[in-house]
């Protein structure tokens, strides 16, 4: 039997609104927002993909994304985990700051090299800071030493992968199609991996946001196809944006 | 340290608003039954009231009013287990008739004794009715033996116990406050028990909608207290409505 793996980024965030870093703030949808939710829906419905198991992060963005995207197929009532590790990278320091404030701060090279370096972390946050995971009773239960000031990318793959590796990819054992509604960078690991690509690659590939991209592997979980659930037009718009993001 | 139990009742229905018989049917919360689940949110966070797992059914009323209340809490994070056993009462062959049409059709006693009588079961759907759980793909996974074509109070109170005894109550070895959304019946199971209702008082016993209703155990889980999470007068005004219906 043929194995289905849906990604959803979540969409437009209040702070994405207001361009603010956000990483693990835990800022609501905006209403545009909430409509990406529903077209997640939609599209997957029009495609005929129905999860049967799903995963989210611990953040409300993609957590009210997932329970949308499922209101509007009427399949409220499937198991849904959520976990920490498929959180949004951390952000560090530059929680909360304006993105443009933080490019005259830091320069224009620096916000850069923090967004577009692949081991390159922003500067880290103190634990007694009240934006520190530690001062937050959600993640009371995770072990400290897991618990993050700051990432890279780097640091937010090796901390989603695991969980995707020994976790989510074991639920093909007893289901067809699993769904994965989170954030970019965490998506990003996972597609990587998929794919297989190279740190530079994975950097200048953005995943859009609301549309589900599906893999497709065969029953020895070797990846058949990838492809963003849209009608042509879109899907091409799309993956030219992305060819040209890693351009520019 | 103490223990803590919320039942919240989900609010308005859009059938209810139709006065159809629901049950199973999968129907979304009205715009009432949306505002009645922040409320539910509100007033847990004013009563300092943090929940740290919780527990519905497959129906997207209950659902929906649970995600609501998370939201506005800021918990959305927190676990959820979805299960048919805290289902609404299964009504068979009504659900879907309107209930006025209902009391014509089969006279105003016999519908009485369908709502009122702790063992009277209404008519049974066949297997393959498309109102059937057998011809619901969510229910696939369940025990066809377990699955109802009709439940009497009885049956819903039976299928609900060994659920909430077996799976609900042992998460108070590892957490301190739970909370249950669900239906007016699949609640009425668990307030018998707690309470020692006999079946008599169970019937006339009607948990408000959108009202959390706490119940505090000791570290043995003896009930200590239970209430209503309203103001004073509210609680008046609901035991008031629950004690006139037991005189109706």
């Amino acid at each position: 039997m043929e194995k289905r793996l849906v990604l959803i980024r979540h969409g437009q965030s209040e702070w994405n609104k207001l361009n603010l870093f956000t990483g693990w703030k835990d800022v609501d949808l905006s209403e545009q927002g909430k409509e990406e939710a529903v077209q997640a829906g939609k599209a997957m419905l029009e495609y005929g993909v129905r999860p049967e198991i799903c995963f989210t992060s611990y953040l409300k963005r993609a957590i009210k994304t997932l329970n949308i995207a499922l209101d509007t197929m009427n399949l409220d009532y499937l198991p849904v985990t959520k976990s920490w590790h498929l959180n949004e990278k951390h952000y560090g320091q530059l929680q909360g700051l304006n993105k443009k404030e933080t490019a005259e701060r830091y320069g224009d090279d620096q916000v850069l090299r923090w967004r577009r370096v692949f081991d390159c972390q922003p500067p880290a946050l103190e634990k007694d800071d009240e934006r520190s995971p530690f001062q937050d009773p959600r993640y009371k239960n995770v072990d400290s030493k897991s618990l993050p000031l700051t990432e890279s990318l780097k640091d937010c793959i090796a901390r989603c992968m695991p969980y995707f590796n020994e976790t989510i990819l074991p639920e093909f054992k007893t289901h067809d199609t699993i769904l994965i509604a989170a954030h970019g960078n965490s998506l990003r690991g996972i597609v990587k991996n998929l794919k297989q690509m190279t740190e530079d690659e994975i950097i200048k590939f953005n995943i859009p946001t609301g549309i589900p991209y599906l893999f497709t592997f065969d029953e020895n979980l070797q990846l058949k196809e990838d492809r963003f659930l849209a009608d042509e037009k879109t899907v091409k718009e799309l993956m030219d944006a992305v060819a040209n993001q890693g351009k520019r």
